[in-house]
């Protein structure tokens, strides 16, 4: 994408977005751009819906209660979204909100926190989750948001996977495995369908541990003799997936 | 290394260690065991100094301006530290620390500021960034403390670099570069020594990626279709690198 379209603010919304289309931005939206942004009837912006690419906008009221813009030409095409899913097992402490940021940048398609022996939070806010992903989507210039899937068990991950994911790999990121290179590990996982689960700091119990290599979908990699943050663990282990089998070709 | 010890303090410290070795820890040292962490006498601590591996160590006194500690025994051998030169174009917003953290936990050796067309930001306080340095390796549990060399600008870089490199190679992470696996840029790499230039979030210019596509000594590779933000793109491009080529065998 050009430069100059980088440097244009860029929204997510809901409606069909095509050549002529004039459509009015909800109350926050409208506050953003022509307040925060201080943006004024003729400025473009960019809008994408995950259905139909992106599209060069322009205003034609900047009202901070209600903008309305008119939809002027596509800049890019909708690729499809990531099948790529991706399973962290949050801590009480962690940046929550950076570990969702970063797997969006890196391509993941469905996030889902997954509860393990040594994650200690109570009940997520999956709508605050989902919002962090619309923003890293924006921000990144992906073009479908990336879905938050609903907190769940390590246990019901693992004995629902077959019916909610089929023939879906898993690919593990575990500080427990030791260090060697994900190639030979990956290759064999060219074209199909994966996961990711990376282990909450601390890693994962013993039991956890053997309950996952014994599954015949699950494939462990290490992420190198370093301990890692959560949100440098997503990344670190999401680049190498990318980077080898996924969508960096 | 065995969990419990994982969950010990961790400190750098100068002196020479080794069995029944006594020694004095600093002001601000001692405020933070003491005080911060409330350590009292026979309570453990591991030590590293980046040149005899990490020690287990127990506090012969607790007070707050001046722990003393008796070193017990090692723990880990001292590893080679990492050759692996990272260098990075800071913006002015840009969040420094979390970079040379990322590069720490990545494992970086030599970790330097380099000025392009599009950074922005003034001198940069070298002790803060070392500072952050020596905090995330003793939180990543690395046994050498990476340096913080002076910032340079990309001309000088690349004008010096083989007086003071060598036969250095010099990966560019450029957001330019179309999407691509790396493998086959980094294969060759295997057993060379090496470097890593990550470009500001905007890229270099037109006339800089030229200058540095000529350069007989760089390697370009692509971080993937996505904008990255400055800090994911330091550990994108440093697990690819040493997943592929690097320590994580």
């Amino acid at each position: 994408m050009p430069r100059s379209h980088a440097q244009l603010p860029r929204l997510f919304v809901e409606p069909d977005l095509g050549s002529g289309t004039r459509l009015t931005l909800g109350k926050d939206q409208s506050l953003y751009l022509a307040a925060v942004l201080r943006k004024a009837v003729g400025d473009a912006v960019v809008l994408f819906n995950g259905r139909d690419g992106a599209w060069l906008c322009r205003l034609t009221s900047d009202s901070k209660k209600s903008v309305d813009l008119e939809v002027v030409e596509q800049i890019a095409a909708q690729t499809p979204a990531s099948d790529l899913w991706y399973g962290f097992a949050p801590l009480k402490s962690e940046r929550l909100d950076y570990v969702v940021q970063k797997a969006v940048e890196m391509g993941a398609g469905v996030i889902q926190p997954v509860m393990t022996q040594f994650t200690q939070v109570h009940r997520l806010k999956t709508e605050r989750l989902a919002a962090n992903a619309m923003e890293a989507a924006e921000q990144c210039e992906v073009l479908s948001v990336p879905e938050i899937a609903p907190e769940i068990t390590l246990d019901r991950l693992l004995s629902d996977w077959d019916a909610a994911h089929g023939d879906r790999k898993l690919i593990l990121a575990d500080e427990g495995e030791a260090s060697s290179s994900p190639i030979s590990a990956l290759e064999p996982l060219r074209g199909a369908r994966i996961g990711l689960l990376v282990g909450p700091e601390g890693g994962f119990s013993d039991t956890e541990r053997e309950k996952l290599r014994a599954l015949p979908f699950v494939v462990p990699i290490s992420l190198g003799p370093r301990i890692l943050r959560a949100d440098t663990a997503a990344v670190a282990a999401l680049a190498v997936i990318q980077s080898i089998i996924g969508d960096w070709r």
